[in-house]
């Protein structure tokens, strides 16, 4: 009952692209000014100089003096998925729970999302828009010094009834270890006032956003991908992946969750191919020393692989100034290269379905988790034809776009990394046999996986989140 | 589609208790005979005569020479859920996910399951009701000595059309460190050798004979325990649960999932909840060496705690003669007492709801699963006031029990360990209200949570495969 009518709202959000407080031209305009007023500084520093943080060889990592943030150690990772069976590898790990959250409210009896622009040292551009709220549980319990983050107690007191949302999310398995987030959406009936800084916003208009290079930040997208709409009505997303005009949302709606008559695997089958994804890999993690790791070397400003592929661990000095003048030390992780995350979408039976991979990445929680068609993200891809599909979302003509920007993963631990996220419409030539590893998903399945943790990755469910349901011209 | 059709099969099943292969009274003479006609000696020995085993005190375990099957190493944990908010212990690692898998045909336009009277060491009366494969990783990847099992091709080449059911399911949190089992049935078409020992028996026969002491054995009852039924019309549970005649399995069903106007909370009210549970509790699990655990004493029969509390382990030489002799030496764990799960089950807005409690134990694979109203497997209970709910389920009239028998742990791994399993109806006066780490879910939402792996835990699920569908008179 509560979830039609929650379904409802969020689709009506989801199809509503001005609202009173303004357009996506006007959104786009305040980000550049929030960006503009502002002035960040990274600088790359040496270990020894980065305040407060050690590089501590009885730990086997780099850690904040205070025990708390987050710390880089070191692992071994065995597994027999894919080319390479072993490899040691710097990982970041942060075994807090922390909030990704965002306050909604009815205006004009739509639902409307309110987002913060953001400074983040690692964003390429500084501010992006980011959920109401982003604590660690250190924040959040206030065990250490440093004020209460806004809007903090709204999420602390929420009532059941007001939760829209409340999912135990993954992040990048590549980088951190096992790392999980609470994204949640909460639903304030009472008058909020609305920081500086912050801003009202249809879901539409958060989609629109996304078309746009690096503007809706990962921790945002994360949020929004778990949103269920009630989509029983195939239309309307028909809608969406087509250009033509005219859509209605008055059609008696019911969430078909596990039954689909339309879909190509029923519930069962899908679950059946991850069980056998998860007992056929086996992934075998084990710390060690940061300071013994094989073929990675400590250096005086950076932590980098030999041959300086993946990524490095930096250091920085970070100042940001507005009216006043904040600075404080931190390591990021720089990627070496960009990546490249793509879903390729087909219609089969009358639907559009997406492919997912079974991915084993070593931080995963549970081995493997549903990734996009094609996603390396650090790696090297220039040899096309050792990732399955890379050549061909590479090849896609522009009207098989249906989606093709930057988006940036979270500027807190990331020094400007920026991957091509693609929704490739497939052509009909496209075969619908794909290797035992993939499987194809209709995007109701994908919903229903994502309100249990762990079963879509971050890249996953951050192209999803582009999934708009409105019409566009061009 | 398929799906409505598996749960109408299943149901089916669940309400045959005559088959062509004979009764349940048969089963029971036939179990007894398999018992008569066989001998179990296990013997305790030192772990210095545990041949093939060794307490290896750089593995800071006791360990198989051939690095196989188990190890037995110690655990330091630290957590915020319950009294006791730290301490070591030893724990069974079995990192491999192995099979436990059930073949179903058709016979007379119903659906049988195949199962095996098996012998297992630390079976209270060697012979249980096992399912028709248990094996072990290596067991099925033949990497080491031993015959192939029996029936394991059918699994290996069973293609996706015929995969009933499909889970990973967790072990026993207290013991096993985060153990998993793949729980798989298989439609098989064809007619099948039954070997000797091997039994064919409708859902509804193992549902009864799970109302006798010890004969269902665990992994037989966590693999039925997901079984989806179409139970729609909730009058067939209303039924399971009256004493009334006269039951029609002729109604329209569909498979209800999220949507339940008539349970007391929705599907995203359970999953927040979960979520406010896993990041309120907080696991801290690190390895210890076997050889230093405070208050654990390696004797040189048994480890046990200082206290003669909780379990031990102990090395024992197993002999099994029937035509010929069968031994070999193990450990295995023996409890120190008796424990208790049980359910109390209420009817709220006409629809009977199961009382669960968030529980950490320190091998789960996600902090907290899901698990009976009570459960105090091995602790002592006499302070009834201690354990929330075990006082009332003790007191409960010979009326409200729906279920009260004594049922065994794994007799692979676990020494004479049985425990009272009780379901218990609530009268009126039971409270609605409960304290926040408990919450009530339909039948059908338990069953969908299972769907998804390390949601319900093993006690949970052994207790779920109880219910029975069918009407019994006393």
């Amino acid at each position: 009952m509560k979830e039609n009518k929650i379904g409802h709202a969020f689709l009506k959000s989801a199809l509503t692209l001005e609202s009173r407080f303004g357009s996506v031209a006007d959104t786009l305009h305040w980000v550049r000014q929030q960006n503009e007023r502002i002035n960040v500084q990274v600088d790359r520093v040496g270990f020894e100089e980065l305040a407060d943080w050690r590089l501590d060889e009885a730990a086997g990592a780099l850690v904040h003096k205070s025990g708390k943030f987050f710390t880089v150690g070191g692992i071994q990772v065995k597994t027999n998925w894919g080319n390479i069976t072993s490899w040691e590898q710097p990982i970041i790990n942060q075994p807090e729970i922390g909030y990704l959250g965002i306050i909604c409210s009815y205006f004009d009896d739509t639902l409307h999302f309110l987002l913060q622009a953001k400074v983040e040292p690692g964003n390429v551009n500084n501010v992006q828009l980011s959920p109401t709220l982003q604590a660690t549980k250190s924040n959040y319990t206030q065990v250490h010094e440093g004020r209460k983050p806004l809007y903090l107690d709204y999420f602390l007191h929420a009532k059941p009834e007001q939760v829209l949302l409340d999912q135990l999310q993954s992040e990048q398995g590549a980088r951190f270890y096992k790392k999980r987030n609470r994204n949640i959406i909460i639903l304030i009936d009472d008058a909020i006032q609305v920081e500086e800084g912050f801003v009202w916003l249809t879901l539409a208009q958060i989609k629109e956003l996304m078309r746009y290079d690096n503007i809706v930040n990962m921790d945002t997208r994360t949020v929004i991908s778990g949103i269920p709409f009630d989509l029983e009505d195939q239309s309307i997303l028909d809608n969406a992946f087509s250009s033509s005009q005219g859509m209605s949302i008055d059609q008696p709606m019911t969430a078909s969750c596990f039954q689909s008559s339309y879909s190509l695997h029923d519930f069962d089958a899908i679950l059946n191919w991850l069980t056998v994804m998860k007992c056929r890999y086996e992934l075998d993690v084990v710390p060690k020393s940061l300071f013994l790791l094989n073929d990675w070397v400590i250096g005086k400003t950076s932590i980098s692989h030999v041959q300086e592929k993946y990524f490095k661990v930096i250091a920085t000095k970070v100042s940001i100034s507005n009216r006043e003048v904040t600075s404080w030390m931190q390591p990021l992780v720089e990627p070496c290269q960009q990546g490249i995350v793509a879903f390729v979408v087909k219609k089969i039976n009358g639907v559009y379905h997406f492919l997912l991979q079974a991915k084993l990445e070593c931080g995963n929680f549970d081995i493997v988790e549903m990734a996009p068609t094609v996603q390396c993200l650090t790696g090297s891809y220039e040899d096309h034809t050792k990732v399955p599909f890379l050549s061909y979302v590479l090849a896609a003509q522009q009207e098989q776009l249906y989606f093709d920007t930057l988006q940036s993963e979270e500027g807190g631990r990331f020094y400007r990394e920026q991957n091509r996220n693609m929704i490739v419409i497939a052509d009909d030539d496209f075969p619908e046999q794909v290797p035992d590893n993939y499987c194809w998903l209709t995007q109701q399945q994908m919903i229903t996986f994502i309100k249990f943790n762990n079963f879509l990755n971050i890249q996953a469910r951050s192209l999803l989140a582009a999934l708009r349901l409105y019409n566009f011209a061009g």
